[in-house]
């Protein structure tokens, strides 16, 4: 039984954390950095956009199994840097690890912001300086270094859990995520601008890997607030077994726990979209493959028609069928039916290929629906039993204002 | 030499035009006829969303190698309107037919608006019998039916040009188009909502399909508004021959006439994009195939970070390489130069991987080259010789205003 509770990353044994303001930012909080006591299993999952912000370079090369300590930064996302900015990444490593007398190889390094533009050192190891000193455990230090990483973020992304693995041994599960804008990741481990850190005192051996993939395939990998994938997605699973319990890896209870953590985030990340007021969940069934059912949903979630028709609760489900049409997944028209769901509506729209209804006053009906904070798509193709769920946002006049304005 | 003239669909000898007031729309234009007075060879590009509208279906079921006459009507789309709407797109076909005392095969039919709705054809018909009747040549017949098909169009979209081919012989072309959301067509000839109707007195044969195909990949098909591609995009170019000149299928000056009005009409639909202020224009060079190229101009200018930060004028270039690098294409990052021009503006941006520049007051050049009406990216990827170029619009508070709202 997974059990959420009211915890960030310092929430499992062993793991310290703390939020400083470097001078990046002109105010808020802006360097972060979490540490294990003992080296803890990373588990990495980067952006496979081509482009690379430099810390996500050093930290794919570098591919180390273990990491004590990870420092982030948020105002500067250290991309289009060229060799300077590999060069900041691992000055930011190095300073760390000085600090606290470990391997360089041992300490982690995201960053996230501006592209291109340089980092200023000199705030950036002040920041470092400072933040280890301040080093904690409980809500307080959770907070701090989840505020630090926030950019456009207008709340805080932060879940934890408990749950009791199959040997009886009690383990928790934190996590932290930014993210609002320039967000689709298709994270590949070990090869997505969300950063997330996710922290656990269960024991994971390496070939935890594969599974910390399929779990980021079903929830931040299936998170779109605008189909732009960023530079320096970075998704970070910290386990350093400080629970003291049997391996984890098989055990179905922990991964139900972890998969219900990332698809909690995922969530929240996808309403607090640039500019978002509404939740869009998008789900489908019955797909020939789950690749389909995947394309399908980011098709649907990434359309800026359907997006604006829900920000208007503009009943324009034809759009919905657009976007299935252009996925290039099989389904069968005659069969496939769609139902819009928000509140305490559920309303069912096609029938052998035409809307089911012609009148105005049923059409009201679906903007009922989507005159919600939460609206589902659903979409059975027919045409197989494959599925897939997935999550976006509303494109809203805010999401223009902010991106219109971001480096000003 | 291509001479671009004042004109339209029937400035081209032989074809007659108009547009009438049905009722399918509240009180604008919103049905257009065409006619040729011999059968025309025709020549239709599709789109190839997976949902084709009845219309489509009927046109693309048909197949007809000639064409006398086209119905087109705006308003109501008639797409996922199940047999009733095929039944609907062939009383068309057949109500022109009659009238004009035509085999309904000779008659081309294609509809644009609300998705999702049944056709009105009481209305309709009535409308193709007003058609009929007020059928004639000359600026005031262009301009009718020009404004017959448009939806949410601020500007029509109309061209005309002549060309004196090898043979001695002047041929006229004449092309209008509609078109301002759901645009991203990827029209296949015989397999793009963009409505166009293009005319010509030049005579072509059934092979010119496939150079037909080239000219919509170059022109049409590199458009993108929001990336949404239609279930009704049609482009149907009509050749009547009536110019009394040789085969003009291999001339390379017809050739070079009828893409140069195709640029055009493309351009004019991405100047008029839904909500747009500014026409952005993406070259690519030096790509290794021209696959790689396209995919790069269209990851660029459908990206809604790109096209929200060229609307504030907000120099955050760094989300053009987000772009490129998302695109899946090949490039030398340590060669990858970009340059964004604007006005009198032309301002270098990347050396060897890096912003060429980092202070303030340069960026405002790029703030400044932005801060015009027509943009253009310029990336040269170092890998090959291939180019392509598309044109696109920024993302503004109007599109969303406009697609939150569309259907009320």
């Amino acid at each position: 039984m997974v059990e959420f509770i009211d915890g960030g990353v310092t929430t499992p044994e062993g793991f310290k954390a703390t939020g400083v303001h470097s001078g990046v930012k002109y105010r808020s909080l802006d360097l972060g950095l979490l540490t294990s006591e003992v080296p803890a299993s990373a588990f990495a999952g980067f952006t496979s956009n081509k482009i690379k912000a430099a810390p996500v370079q050093v930290m794919m090369q570098e591919n180390s199994p273990t990491l004590s300590a990870v420092v982030v930064n948020s105002g500067n996302a250290n991309a289009l840097t060229g060799r300077r900015g590999i060069e900041d990444a691992l000055t930011m490593k190095q300073t760390v690890a000085n600090e606290l007398n470990l391997d360089p190889v041992q300490v982690g390094v995201m960053s996230t912001g501006l592209i291109g533009r340089f980092m200023d050192m000199h705030k950036i190891k002040y920041g470092i300086n400072r933040a280890v000193k301040d080093l904690s455990v409980g809500r307080k230090a959770d907070n701090l270094i989840a505020e630090a990483i926030m950019t456009t973020d207008t709340i805080k992304k932060e879940c934890a859990a408990r749950v009791r693995l199959s040997d009886g041994t009690m383990v928790y599960i934190g996590a932290i995520s930014k993210g609002s804008g320039m967000i689709s990741p298709h994270m590949k481990v070990l090869h997505g601008t969300t950063l997330s850190l996710v922290t656990t005192d269960a024991k994971l051996s390496p070939k935890f890997a594969k599974v910390w993939q399929e779990i980021l395939d079903d929830s931040m990998n299936m998170v779109s607030v605008d189909g732009d994938q960023s530079t320096n997605d970075t998704c970070l699973l910290l386990a350093n077994g400080m629970a003291k319990g049997a391996c984890a890896d098989d055990d179905p209870l922990f991964r139900e726990a972890l998969q219900a953590v990332m698809n909690k985030i995922a969530r929240t990340i996808a309403k607090d979209g640039e500019g978002a007021t509404k939740l869009i969940e998008v789900q489908v069934n019955n797909a020939k493959t789950k690749e389909d059912a995947r394309r399908v949903v980011k098709e649907v979630i990434d359309s800026p028609l359907v997006k604006s028709a829900i920000f208007g609760s503009d009943p324009n489900y034809g759009r919905i069928m657009m976007a299935l049409g252009n996925s290039g997944a099989d389904f069968n028209l005659e069969e496939v039916r769609l139902v819009i769901k928000g509140g305490e509506m559920e309303v069912p729209i096609l029938e052998a290929g035409a809307p089911i209804f012609q009148e105005e006053r049923s059409v009201e009906a679906v903007r009922m629906a989507m005159d919600n904070k939460e609206v589902a798509i659903i979409l059975d193709l027919a045409v197989g039993n494959e599925s897939a769920i997935g999550w976006g946002c509303d494109l809203t006049y805010d999401y223009v204002r902010i991106n219109a304005e971001y480096s000003t």
